[in-house]
């Protein structure tokens, strides 16, 4: 058994995870950010300690704890370098948490953990397995031979920063153009907002009243099968964006499969079969093997379970 | 010692490399593109065998033969799946270069060999070195933990292949705005004959005699480096995009190392240090551990040196 902490902007999550990835018991708290960083860790670790009880376990059937955090991490010495919405510098995570629980405790960055498990979950070995978050912003991890690929400095797999439009729209990392400033839940809502400045007519725009503030990343998708032209441009021109980034990886890691998750992977094949398609015509593909694709099977857990995960 | 053969659209190179990555001797043919396959793999094979002889060896000191090839290779079953400009469709290299040479065989991407002799020749270990090659095309090399990165198809690491400015110029790999159509020899020779097309009072116009046939991927460097404010401008923004596709595999590796090489990268420092800016601004390094930077050590022996390394 293995205990995982999602450390997020607002919530902290943590449950108990057997090997096989199924979750005994999970609970949360609210992450209350901007807080000193020992009372954060010291409500994480409370939490993990109360989820072994609840899920009827005591502490001796835990082998190690895991932790998966935004940011850039030090997993090596387990520190969390930089998180900016939680206001954490070099915050030594592991040893405070390892010195709260009694047990090991293993750090990383929470869309590399999120991949980590989504891998698992594939249940068969892969070269090379790559997870892509499209939410907020756009998150990936990146799994090679069975472990998580970080980089010398464990910050890879920053896909969603990776230039798509060059001198394009402005991202918050600095960048212009940025795959993230198009493919994110707010690039599609900064997208489907520009789309209904310019046509009041929409179905979208009946759906929030005419009021920009209620547009959404579904709002869009909704319209778009309900077959409103306007709502299916805006949704198009997204999947093709979102394609773009993942032909890129493809023609860059040529991975056994590329999982896609975040709030918009709930559409499905409404989301997949268009970047299906549009990476058949865009990524190379000369050997007959194509990359996989596939919508993320875990949800929300993805981030506990990969956590959990870090000490296997 | 180890044979290395480079097998290149205008020439076939062979030589004799040495556990150091030392050329013996070396010695190439005319590949005469477009002859059956078996006629081009019999003088790969005689001129291999012939740099054994001239490099006063016998076959006996000979481990194994490498052997470098465009296209898409199946490097586990030897096969060349397909080369255009050598119209090589599923040719079975390594069994037939073994059956002339009686030496095993072993078969890699020409990028990628080149790639993997660059990591040798730095000396020391690193997670993960990237070659960039800015020739005719933009092609590149993935070396992870010593090893080879080829994707589960052996197709990986087309990083001129990732669009970097989508919508933007035709690729000849059928994409939109792929790197490779803004960073190769190939860009910015279209790039300075846009720039003499606008404006004939430059330097460059003059270095041409106004002829834009003569246009070569020197032209603007040449004539920016004379403070011709027109080529400046050519180059200010070639390296621009140059440094959007370095960026772009920072944030998404974190390599320790990357070098250029190719023919741009004889500009040597009026090509590095720009790159080295930009990236400092738009790559991701908040651990503070900074990719380093570097021009490709080895040139036009890259090749060679790195076929003959795959039987090391």
């Amino acid at each position: 058994m293995y205990i995982g902490i999602d450390l997020g902007g607002t919530n902290i999550k943590a449950g108990v995870v057997d090997e096989n990835g199924t979750i005994i018991y999970k609970d949360s708290c609210p992450t209350g950010a901007g807080r000193p960083s020992n009372d954060i860790l010291k409500d994480m670790a409370d939490l993990a300690v109360d989820t072994v009880k609840k899920a009827g376990l005591t502490m001796d059937d835990i082998q190690s704890v895991g932790v998966g955090s935004p940011g850039s991490v030090d997993e090596e010495n387990g520190v969390l370098i930089r998180a900016e919405n939680l206001n954490f510098d070099h915050v030594p995570i592991c040893a405070k948490i390892s010195e709260y629980t009694g047990k090991k405790t293993y750090l990383g960055n929470d869309a590399n953990v999120a991949a980590l498990a989504e891998y698992y979950a594939q249940g068969k070995e892969m070269e090379c397995f790559i997870a892509v978050t499209l939410g907020t912003g756009v998150g990936g991890g990146i799994v090679i031979n069975g472990k998580l690929y970080t980089g010398f400095n464990g910050a890879a797999a920053e896909v969603g920063h990776m230039v798509t439009h060059a001198g394009g729209h402005r991202c918050n990392c600095g960048r212009s153009g940025c795959w993230e400033a198009y493919a994110s839940v707010s690039a599609l809502i900064r997208q489907t907002k520009a789309s209904l400045a310019e046509d009041s007519t929409s179905l979208m725009y009946q759906a929030v009243d005419g009021d920009l503030s209620k547009v959404g990343g579904k709002t869009a998708f909704d319209a778009a099968k309900q077959g409103d032209a306007a709502a299916q441009k805006v949704v198009q021109t997204y999947l093709e964006n979102v394609g773009i980034g993942i032909a890129n990886l493809i023609n860059v890691f040529q991975p056994d499969m590329i999982v896609i998750g975040g709030a918009i992977s709930k559409e499905g094949d409404y989301l997949l079969n268009p970047v299906k398609e549009f990476c058949a015509k865009e990524a190379f593909t000369q050997s007959g093997k194509v990359t996989e694709l596939k919508i993320a099977g875990l949800g929300n857990d993805a981030g506990l379970i990969g956590a959990a995960f870090l000490g296997k």
